[in-house]
Parts: structure tokens; C-alpha cells; sequence
């Protein structure tokens, strides 16, 4: 798993700050998160080729989380793409996208699949055989979504010092694999668990960004891997956060400690501090693993 | 008259590249000529004051021309603008900026005042004691207009060793600015034309992009002082230029010939070249004052 940050800062893009935007890979996939203004520049510059980009997801619909996208979709089909697109967006932003695309007498020649959200509790919205997505709501200005993205369980690993000297045909490797009991080149039954090791333990990451303070994700990220969740604060500006429903790096600190979160990244800064440092300081006083995102910065896991 | 280039690519955003907009400084205005993705971010880059921006003018609806104004009206929000905007448009934008403002639950704090054209001949758009611009409907894909800048013919300037040597009487020095004969001190009556010289030229400046090779575009600019054409294309890609209605640097020259312009700016290249030299050259085959946009570039007219 490896998070892109293209951009992590709020409000509006600046010479050297960028609205809000990820590429996650996970299994495979490059599911892109949020797109404000100027994402496609991003992407160029992260060197994330555009055709791998399938699914995109969006949290709200204020300017420095989507205003980027039309211009992706557009960008997509100059390129000629011919793969599916599919976007998650809460509701509106589809009409919003064709009245564009209508205006300017231009349509994709792919095919661009809107998947609008209206729930406002959480749902799988994305699923195949290796992982899956749900949204996670958030407590906004606006109707807003976080996501979660969860690696399936994989499949046992083969201890292949085991299965070698167990004497085991290579035609029972898959059903070890799926966890079975197999019978040896002799016919006696060897117990799955002698000669096999238990699955990679699966990785998640939840996206929390536009929130409050809200408890209430808590259940729903329980456990996460690693927890981005927006410190658009330091408790110093408290008094901010509450009327724009935004958090403070202590409140954010706070949400991964009750999710027992394995790591929480900080980011959507208000542009109006210039030592990030600080937000992680804040952080660290109640969780301790604390990274802070950065543009143009990737975090891998393995 | 100044006219600074924020971007003059065509097509999409790319590291190094910049979809239109200008600047055009004139009279003490500050003319916003269309609006790509990333138009905020090139007017700090450019050191322009926001608050200067109090007409903006877009030619068409593709995106690459308009993808940035919503951004950069939600900005102006942001940054508690209390001015008036002005916003020249097709038909349409109102409404997709509309939409936009709603689905975010934001309305600008400044009146946001959209001036929608559908006119297919020139019409006088906006008008002040000192300048007036008038719109060049455009052979394009979509419904699209360039723009005509012009500045009115200023006062006579007093020549002042002349009006000294007449003894007038600085009372009448108004009088003599607009035209008029005055008497000097003793009663005579003194010719106009002998104490003072004729306004400074008055400047123009079209904008033109995008477009197809178009001749009835020519009465409308006579003789106007800059013109901005669009180049997408070399006369050796000539063939892409009818299917997608843009021009060559050849044909760009042709109307700048054809119109007598004082001077003609290339831009609105394809970022299929390298090398943009070759469009300078290929249009002083037809016209020499050839000058090439460049992002950032600006150039100053006295």
C-alpha cells in the first residue's frame, strides 16, 4: 500500500500549497481522492500515468476538494482514454460535470460512471475479490464522505520448507493456499497449519477530510492502518474549527487513539501556519505515531 | 497599456505549461482575458492584485479557457472581495457557476455580475469615459468571441512653453485640453491648435483565440495597435486546423496583415512543439512584427 499526497492543504491553491488530493495504491488499484484544482498538474508531476486511474472519490463538493475534476475528465478524453471511469461523489456533482462537458459541446468516448452518494450512513460503495470501500460520514458544512479502504484477507502463505519435506504435490498448493488439509505423496493427511503460515495481515486507510470532531466515525475506522484525518487547526484557533467544521491536530490525535489507529497523517492545514511541525507536536502529546502529510510526499507500506 | 501572459497553450494543464490567460492592463483597468485551470494560482505567480480584477472576460466554454473562473470566484470569497465582478460569457457559464456555488452551500459575500452573449455580430460590451471593448465573434468549435480593447481618443496635451508665451491665464487651461480657443490675459483671442498638440495615439488591443482562419474578423480590428492571435498549429499540421477550427502561425500573420495591426502576438500553441521559434518564423513570412506569448511574459506598450 502507498499513499501520494498531491496536495493537503485547505481553502484555496497557492504558488507553492495545493488543494486537496491522494492517490492510494492498494492491491493494484491507484484510486484517486478528492481533486481540487490543479490535481491533474499533480499527477503529472508525481509521474501517476493517467490510465491507471479507474475510480475516483470524492468527499464534498466545496471548490478545494473538486473544482480539479472536469478538467481531469477532460484531460482524460484528449488523451483518448478508453477505460471506464468511475466517480463517487456525493449527488450534484454529475449534473455539474454535464452541464460542462454540454457547454462545450464535447462528451468522453469513455465511459465515465457516476456513482452519486446520498446515504448518510456508512455503505460499500466498491468491492472485488481483493479489497473493498465504504464511505465513512463525516460532519460538515456540507454532505461529506471519508472512505475506507480495506484489503480483503489474502491467502495462507505456503512455508515451502514445510511443504518440501511434508513430500506435498505441487497440484495441492492452491487448496493449502484456501487453508485445506492435503494428503502427502504417501496419502496421509497433513494439517494445513504444519505447512503453511497465516495470511498477510490485511492493510487499511480511511480518509477523513472535511469533519469536525466526530466520535461517531470511531466504529467505522476501528483498527484502521493508517488514519488520515484533516487538522485544519491547532487548538490554539479552536474557535475556528467549530463554526467551519473543521479539527484541530489535538482533536484529529484524538480520533486516532479511540480507532486505535497504526498511524495517523495530518494534513488540510489552513495555509495560515507556517511551522507544520507544530501540528504534529499537538498530535503527539495524545497518539504517538504522527506523520504529516506534505505535497508531493508518498508514504509506503509493505 | 500592458499585457501580461498568465498562459498560451492550448488543450490541457501541464507542468510547464498553462491554458489561457491575460492580463490586460489599460486606463487603470485590469482586464482578466479568460480563465484556465490554475488562473489564481498564475495571477500570484504574476504578482497581480485580485482586488484589480473587476472584469473578466472568457471567450468560449472550452475548458481550457474557463475551467479556472469558478476557483478563483470561490477565492475572491474566501479573501472577503467587496467589489462588484463583472463577468463577459457565452451563455451558460451563469448557470454552471451557479450550480457550483449552490452544491457547496456558498454564495459570493460581492455582487457577482454575469453579462451572457449571444450575440453573432459585434456588440459593445462595455464602455467608461476612457475605454470601451467591444466583442469579434470567432469561427470556433462552440460559440465563441474574441475581444477588442479600446481606448478612447484622450485631451489635447497643453504645450506648455507655448501656453506660457500666450499668457493664458490657467483657468482656461480645461477649455484648452478639450479643444477650445481661449483669450489670453489681454483679451485676444488664441488659436488652439497653437498652444497645444494632438492627444497621445489612443492604444488597442485584440485578443483573438480560438479560432479558424477568419476574414470577417478584419473590419472589426483595423488597424488595432496589438493583436493576439491564435497559432495552434504550423502550416505544416495545416490539416488539423479545419477539423478542429484553429489557425496557423501563416494565417495568424494574414489577418494581422489583412487588419494592419501595429503588432501581432502568437500563442495558443499545441504542446505537440518544441521548438516555438518556428512560429515566429513562419508568420514574419507574411508579417514582421511578430512577437511570441510566453507564460509569464509581458509586454509593455507607451
Amino acid at each position: 500500500m502507498k499513499l501520494h499526497v498531491l496536495g493537503c492543504y485547505s481553502a484555496t491553491p497557492r504558488t507553492n500549497t495545493n488543494p486537496t488530493a491522494q492517490v492510494l495504491e492498494i492491491n493494484n488499484h491507484m484510486f484517486l481522492i478528492d481533486c481540487g484544482e490543479g490535481t491533474q498538474v499533480e499527477l503529472r508531476r508525481n509521474k501517476i500515468k493517467f490510465n491507471r486511474i479507474k475510480h475516483i472519490f470524492i468527499s464534498h463538493l466545496h471548490g478545494d476538494h473538486c473544482f480539479g475534476l472536469v478538467g481531469l475528465i477532460s484531460t482524460f478524453r484528449l488523451l483518448t482514454r478508453e477505460a471506464d471511469l468511475h466517480v463517487y461523489a456525493p449527488k450534484g456533482l454529475k449534473e455539474v460535470i454535464t452541464l460542462q462537458m454540454k457547454l462545450s459541446d464535447s462528451w468522453t468516448n469513455y465511459k465515465l460512471i457516476f456513482h452519486e452518494l446520498t446515504s448518510n450512513t456508512s455503505e460499500l460503495i466498491y468491492e472485488d475479490d481483493k479489497v473493498e470501500v465504504h464511505t465513512i460520514p463525516l460532519d460538515h458544512r456540507v454532505y461529506t464522505n471519508g472512505f475506507l479502504f480495506k484489503e480483503k484477507l489474502g491467502e495462507r502463505r505456503l512455508d515451502m520448507n514445510e511443504v518440501l519435506n511434508a513430500d506435498i504435490d505441487v497440484a495441492y498448493y492452491r487448496k493449502l493456499k484456501q487453508g485445506a488439509d492435503v494428503p502427502d505423496n504417501k496419502g496421509n493427511i497433513v494439517k494445513n497449519e504444519l505447512v503453511t503460515k497465516a495470511p498477510k495481515p490485511p492493510k487499511s486507510y480511511a480518509f477523513c477530510s472535511d469533519t469536525a470532531y466526530n466520535e461517531s466515525i470511531v466504529p467505522i475506522i476501528k483498527d484502521v492502518s493508517v488514519l488520515y484525518h484533516e487538522s485544519t487547526f491547532l487548538e490554539k484557533n479552536k474557535k475556528l474549527a467549530a463554526p467551519t467544521k473543521h479539527s484541530t491536530a489535538k482533536e484529529a490525535a484524538t480520533i486516532a487513539k479511540k480507532a486505535n489507529a497504526g498511524q495517523l497523517i495530518l494534513g488540510h492545514y489552513s495555509t495560515r501556519y507556517d511551522d507544520l511541525n507544530l501540528f504534529k507536536e499537538e498530535a503527539q502529546t495524545i497518539f504517538e505515531n504522527v506523520e504529516l502529510a506534505k505535497d508531493g510526499k508518498s508514504f509506503t507500506y509493505d
